[in-house]
C-alpha cells in the first residue's frame, strides 16, 4: 500500500547530510516527489523539505532519520492530513469570511474547530457556515483575566494553529508564551513599518505611495515575529485613511489566506525571528 | 437640505467646457467634493465626474447641465444609491462568495437580488445568505434555449449590472446586445492573453511567470470588451496548472471586486473598447 | 503665436475657484489641454495643475489667476522647458547611471548642471558623457566644513534641483534648510521601513519577504520628507542583504527616475508633509 | 587548493538520481554550498543545479557524475567565470545602456565582446565605455544578406550568449538555428500578449490597464521561446502609446537585466518551450 509522507529536516548543518538522507530513501525504494533544501550559511543551520511515497512505515523512516542526523535536529515525518485551527477575531469580516468562504469550498486544507470573539458581530456569519462561535467579552476584565477565559476556550479544542483573523486585542506574554509557533496573525501593515495601532492612520499621517499586510508568528515582541508573507498595493493622495483600509482589506486576507496554506502545508520553518518558505 | 450628485458627462470635446459647466456649479452656490476630468484628445471626447453638494434639485441640474453641453452630450445626474446586481455563477464560489462576504458587511455598494447558476452547487453557500438562488440547468438545451430561460429569470428583476462571477458558459450575441454596458465579467487570465477556454492551462503550456485576471464589460467580441481592472501575481516552473488556478482564483475575486466598487460608484465610463477610471 | 504653459495653483480651498479660473481660461479662449485638480478636505487646501495653450502673454495670465485666487495662493504660470539638475553622488553608479543615459538619451527632461561627489570612483563614468565632475572629498572634514565646499560648489551652478543619487552621507539642517523643497533623495527601503543606514542589511535581519526604495524631498527630519515615489520588489529567505542589496538596486534607479520625471513635469505638489501627484 | 563548481544536470528522472549524486559529492568530500531540484512530473524530467566546494577536479567529477545518471543526462560541470556576450540593438538605449552602466560597475558577470547594430545612432554611447561598436545596415539588403553579415561579425567574436537589447528586426529560422539556446531577446510586452509589431500600441488600442516585458531565448516561432522573466507596471487611461512606451522601457531594461542575470549565472534550464529557473 502506498504511503506518502513530508520529511521536515531542520539541524545544524554538515556535510554528507543530503547524501545521508537521500541514501534512507533510496534503500526504502521511495519516490521523491518534491524536494526543498536550503542551508543559513550564518547560522550555519539546514533546511529541508521533502515529500516522500512509497511502501514505508512512517514511524520506522522517523526512526532511521533521527540515526543519521546531527543530535539537535528537529525532524518530523508527517502523512499529510488537514490540520485543525482555532479562529480569532473581533468585528471585521474580510479576513475571516475569505477563510469560512475557502473552508466551504474545501479549499482550506484545514478543520475550522471554531471562531472566538470579543464582540458578537461575527456570530451570524460563522454560525451561517455551522461553525460554533463562541463570545469572550473583554468588557470589564482586566487583560489577564479576558486571555485566560480565551484560553479556557481555546483549550477545549484540538488544534494545530491559533489564527488572529484580524483579532484586534494585544496578547499578553503569558498567552503568546502558550502556544509557540502556532499562533499566526494578519497585521495591516507592511511590517515593520506602521508597528502598533492604526497603521492605516499612521501610512496616511506620512503620505507612503504603498501600502501593504503582512502575516507572522506571533511572538512576545509585539508585531515582531517571524514573517510569513507579505504583499502591497498602490495609494495616492485621492486616499484618506478610511480608504485606504478599505483597499488594504483585500491585500490583508488574501495574505493571510496565502501564509496559511503555507503554513498548513508544512511549508514554513521558523529559522529565529525569520522564516524558511519552501 | 443638503442634496449630493454625482454628475457624468461624457461629450465631444469643446472649448469652454470646463468654464461652463464650472459656473452652473457656481450659480447654484454648490459645493465640488471631487472632480475628475479626462478628454481623449485621439477621439475629441471629453469627460467628466464632479461629485457636488449644496441645496440644489437634481433634475434642474441636469436640465441646466444639458443646456450648455454639445449636443451628443451623455449626461447624468446621479444621486449616490445603492445599485442593483443580479449575478450569475457556475460552480466556483471564490468570486461569489467574495462578493457575499462584502455584501454581509455593508461594504459592496450594493444590493445583490438574485444568484441565477448553471448547475446547484452554490445554491448551499448563497441561501446561507439569504439571497434568492434559482438553477437554471442548461443540459439538453440549445444555447439560445438556455440563455432565454437565463433572461426570463433575469428580467424579473429590477438591476443596474448584471454580473458573472464566473459564469463559465460562453454568451451569445443577442443576450449581450439586450444588456449593453450592464454586464461584468471576470476572465481568469491577463487579458489578451489567452483568451478562451482554460487559460491557467494555456499559461502553464506557455510557461509565463506572471499570471493575470481581468474584469471586464462584455461585448459581443469574445473576452474582448472594455477592460475595468486588471491584476496579476508571479508564478514559476513548480506551479501546475491546477496550482496557477488556485492561485488565480485570489486574483479574479479581488479584480472583480475592484472593478465592481468602480463601476457601482459611477466611477467608469465607457470610451469605444476603453474605459475611463475616475 | 501659440504659446503652451503649466498653471500650478495651490491655495486655501473655497467656492468657485474652478469656475473663476476656468473663466479666465475661457476669456483668453484657450485650450485645456490637461486638467487636474484635488482638494485636501482634512486642511482645506485645493491644488491644480493645468495645461493650456493659446495665444496668450505668460505674465498677463499670472496676474489674472492671482486676481481671483485667495491671497495666499501660490501660483506658478510656467512654459514648459528642462530644469536644472545638480546631481550628488558617492561611489554606486546605477542611480547616477540611469541618469545619465536617459539624459544622453535626451529623455531626462532635465540638463545635468555637474555631478559632484565625496569620492573619485564615478569620476570615470561621469566624464564619458561630458558632464562636469567634481570631487569634494569629505576626510579630515568636520561635516559642516565638508558641506560648505559642496554648497560652495553647488551655488556656483544654476539649479532647479539637487538630486541625491546614492549620496550617502546626512545632510545638516542648515544644508536642508538652504535649498528647501529642492533636494530629492532615493533612500533605499521602504520607508518608513528601515530609516537611517544600511536598510538592506536590517531588512535582512528582519526577515521581510519585500523590499523596496523610496524617494523623497529632504527635509530636517531624516528620511522623513515628502515621499514622491515608492516601489517593491520580492525577496525570500535565499537572499543574503548583498543579495538584497544588488535586487534593491534596480528599485532604486527606476523609482529615483520615476521620481524626477514628475518633479521635472511640474507634477509634484508638497502638502505638508506629503506630495500630490498629478 | 579550494575549488568551486557549478553542477548542472539535467535527464530522464529516476529513482535514487539524488542519492547517487549526493554520493559523489559525499565521497569527495565536498561542501555542498547551495542545492536546487525539480522534477517536471508532465515530462518525468529532473533538473539539479548544485554549487560545490573542495579539492577536486572539475573533470573527473563530470566523469564520475555521467556514471550514475541516465543515458540521456545533460551534465555540466562549470567552474564560475564571468560568460561572454555579444549584443545586438538597433537605436534605443535605454537596455543597452543599463547593460552598459553594470558592466562599467563589474556587476554584469559577463565580459561585453561587441554591440552589433543596424543604425549608428548607438555609436557614441558604446564608444565611450570603450566598447567595439559595428554598423552592419541593412538598407539595401535582402534580410538574408543583412543576416549573412551580422552572423560574420558574430562569429568573429568569442561568445557564450547573443543578447538582442532591443534588436527591432525579425531574425529567420536560419539565423536561430546558428545559435540554439544562445539568443536572449527583450520583447516589449507581457507574452503572450501583443505578439509583433508595435506592442505598445497593441496595448493602448486594446486599452489594458497593465503593461509589461517578457526577456526570452529566441526560436523559430516568433516570440514564443522560453520565457526567462516578466515584469509589469499599471497604466492608466491617461496614457496615450507614447507614455505607455516610455514607461514600459524601465520595465523592458529591468526585466533584460534580470533574465541575463540568471542565464549569465548558469541559473537557467530551458524545458521544451519552458525554462526552469533556480
Amino acid at each position: 500500500m502506498e504511503t506518502k509522507a513530508r520529511v521536515l529536516i531542520d539541524c545544524h548543518d554538515a556535510k554528507g547530510l543530503v547524501y545521508k538522507i537521500s541514501k534512507i530513501f533510496y534503500e526504502r525504494d521511495l519516490n521523491i516527489d518534491s524536494n526543498r533544501e536550503f542551508v543559513d550559511k550564518e547560522k550555519e543551520r539546514f533546511f529541508m523539505r521533502t515529500v516522500v511515497s512509497g511502501t514505508f512505515e512512517i514511524d520506522e523512516l522517523d526512526v532511521a532519520l533521527r540515526e543519521v542526523a546531527p543530535i539537535d535536529a528537529h525532524i518530523r515525518v508527517i502523512a499529510p492530513k488537514d490540520k485543525k485551527v482555532v479562529l480569532l477575531a473581533t468585528k471585521e469580516s474580510h479576513a475571516l469570511g475569505d477563510i469560512l468562504i475557502r473552508n466551504a469550498a474545501g479549499e482550506l486544507g484545514a478543520s475550522i474547530e471554531c471562531v472566538i470573539a470579543n464582540h458578537e458581530t461575527l456570530r451570524e456569519l460563522v454560525e451561517r457556515f455551522n461553525i460554533p462561535f463562541f463570545h469572550v467579552p473583554a468588557e470589564g476584565l482586566v487583560r489577564e483575566e479576558h486571555e485566560a477565559r480565551i484560553m479556557e476556550k481555546i483549550d477545549e479544542h484540538d488544534f494545530d494553529f491559533i489564527v488572529l483573523a484580524k483579532y484586534m486585542r494585544i496578547l499578553t506574554p503569558s498567552f503568546v508564551a502558550a502556544y509557540p509557533k502556532q499562533i499566526i496573525n494578519i497585521h495591516h501593515s507592511f511590517l515593520p513599518a506602521f508597528i502598533g495601532a492604526n497603521p492605516y492612520k499612521q501610512a496616511y499621517e506620512r503620505g507612503v505611495k504603498i501600502i501593504g499586510a503582512t502575516a507572522h508568528f506571533v511572538t512576545n515582541d509585539l508585531d515582531e515575529g517571524p514573517i510569513i508573507a507579505q504583499d502591497v498595493i498602490p495609494v495616492n493622495h485621492r486616499f484618506d485613511w478610511k480608504e485606504m483600509q478599505r483597499a488594504g482589506r483585500d491585500v490583508e486576507k488574501v495574505v493571510l489566506s496565502r501564509a496559511l496554506n503555507l503554513v498548513l502545508h508544512d511549508r514554513v520553518f521558523v529559522n529565529g525571528n525569520k522564516t524558511i518558505i519552501f
